[in-house]
């Protein structure tokens, strides 16, 4: 049997069930990062992302851009769990026919995009490749009370996302600037239930909000902010990397936000029972179930 | 100017005098591991390796000692620095016709391998890549007293290994053992100034120490412990992944080690000035000066 014929969730579901893990480890695979021991006040956070070239970007895209962007989607990882990055590694796979010129193009897009969000690049493994690889992994820190995970949204919490949605195929995928701010000032002012960055298309990283808390949404498609250079609707559900935060916050919350954020903030939904799957609510009042489905490598 | 003209070690040097770290960085790029301020007593470890299909294994070596190797590359690291391995993350590429069964023989050589050694597997990403990529990262946390880098041989140190050199390409690579303990033992009992795993091959890893004392080398033959499969003086010169300890200390603390464990710890040579360069001594006395190579990506 191929691993295409498992899907990839499927097969990340079942290496993380061989796994099992010591009391220094608060959350283990399954979140945006790890969540670790720390200190007495805060939890250490750890990630990894790997961009393929050909996959996660092409030999057309901007090779600054793909530095950029190989540093900005674990930045990402640390925002959804409210935290600030800190440290990263680089393991970089290069073919030997690479120019000089190209690989400075990237790591420039890597330590100027890491020095903007105070990270430090602390050391790395430079690769021989058939095809460019860059896999940074990348630590940082959440004071205990401000770390928010992918569980915890309660039925009849609304559901907000940042920004807009369906920007990702046009560029929007290299160019985004991860949300550690707005996650910073939403878990110190707000009660957030659940958070997790947009990166697999937003109907299917709700799958994994609504699936971690054994719950339905019911969401609405004018309220859904789209994105100027989404081509529709479609974009916006099911194009993969806006790396906007996708939250949900009890009504009460809810209403504080709206009230003082609505430029950056959107509510667009509300958590259901887990019955309902997901629902959409098209502009037409008409309501129609909506399928998990989004990027998947397999 | 393509990467090859560079060449590996100028290019890690290029993009490290990029790199401008903050206080909580005690030693960036240039070391087996990074070492991070951690607590009172202890400093954190972190490090990252990625092996490429291709490069670093080949689809006739069993995968699960791909997976193996994959875990033990970043312990060998953290036990260079003489501290214990604690937590890790797995970016793994797959080809799209992988089978399952191969995925999960690779996994079931990291997760063992990581369970021998105490390591929390803790997260990872999954990725889809036209050959297989395994990139793990790895922390770890070594007390501040028992910190070791490769800086800090000084002229008339002795220079030791573990274990024996020169078995890497007929099997070694895959199959080692980190030497965690070894290394735990080494900086609780024994004034260890330098020391660093061997992964480059023999030579060029003490030019890695040499380079950082600003000294040479004296070595003999004669000394140097040959594993049984190797085929002669230049497997263990230059063939690149013993993964055992090479390390320097005092004469007096040399004499003191040699007594108690000269079945696992050989020394082999001497710190001389710089001028020297690596000069070896061979069986019949002879003198030759040696290059230092062994393996690079470019």
């Amino acid at each position: 049997m191929l691993i295409i014929k498992v899907g990839e969730f499927a097969l990340i579901e079942r290496f993380s069930r061989k796994i099992k893990s010591g009391p220094s480890v608060i959350k283990g695979p399954g979140d945006d990062c790890a969540v670790l021991k720390y200190d007495r006040k805060s939890y250490q956070l750890f990630t990894c992302d790997m961009l393929v070239e050909g996959v996660d970007f092409t030999r057309k895209d901007d090779p600054y851009l793909v530095g950029r962007k190989a540093i900005a989607v674990s930045i990402s990882d640390i925002a959804a769990c409210a935290g600030l990055p800190k440290h990263c590694l680089i393991s970089l796979g290069l073919p030997r026919g690479t120019t000089l010129a190209l690989a400075d193009r990237i790591f420039k897009g890597m330590y100027e995009t890491a020095a903007k969000f105070k990270v430090d690049i602390v050391g790395g493994d430079l690769s021989r490749s058939p095809r460019i690889i860059i896999d940074v992994s990348m630590s940082g820190v959440v004071e205990k009370k401000n770390l928010i995970l992918r569980s915890g949204a309660k039925k009849g919490d609304i559901i907000f996302v940042s920004g807009t949605l369906g920007g990702s195929m046009r560029g929007k995928h290299l160019k985004f600037t991860p949300r550690v701010k707005e996650a910073r000032y939403l878990t110190r002012n707000f009660k957030v239930t659940s958070m997790i960055d947009v990166s697999d298309g937003l109907v299917q990283d709700l799958g994994h909000i609504l699936r971690a808390a054994n719950a339905g949404a019911l969401i609405y498609e004018d309220l859904i902010p789209l994105n100027k250079s989404a081509k529709g609707l479609s974009d916006a559900l099911y194009s993969g990397e806006d790396f906007e935060l996708l939250f949900t916050m009890p009504l009460k919350e809810a209403r504080k936000l709206s009230a003082k954020r609505m430029d950056i903030f959107k509510p667009f939904g509300e958590i259901t029972e887990k019955k309902n799957g997901i629902k959409l609510i098209d502009k037409k009042g008409r309501e129609r179930t909506l399928k998990v489905k989004g990027f998947r490598h397999f």
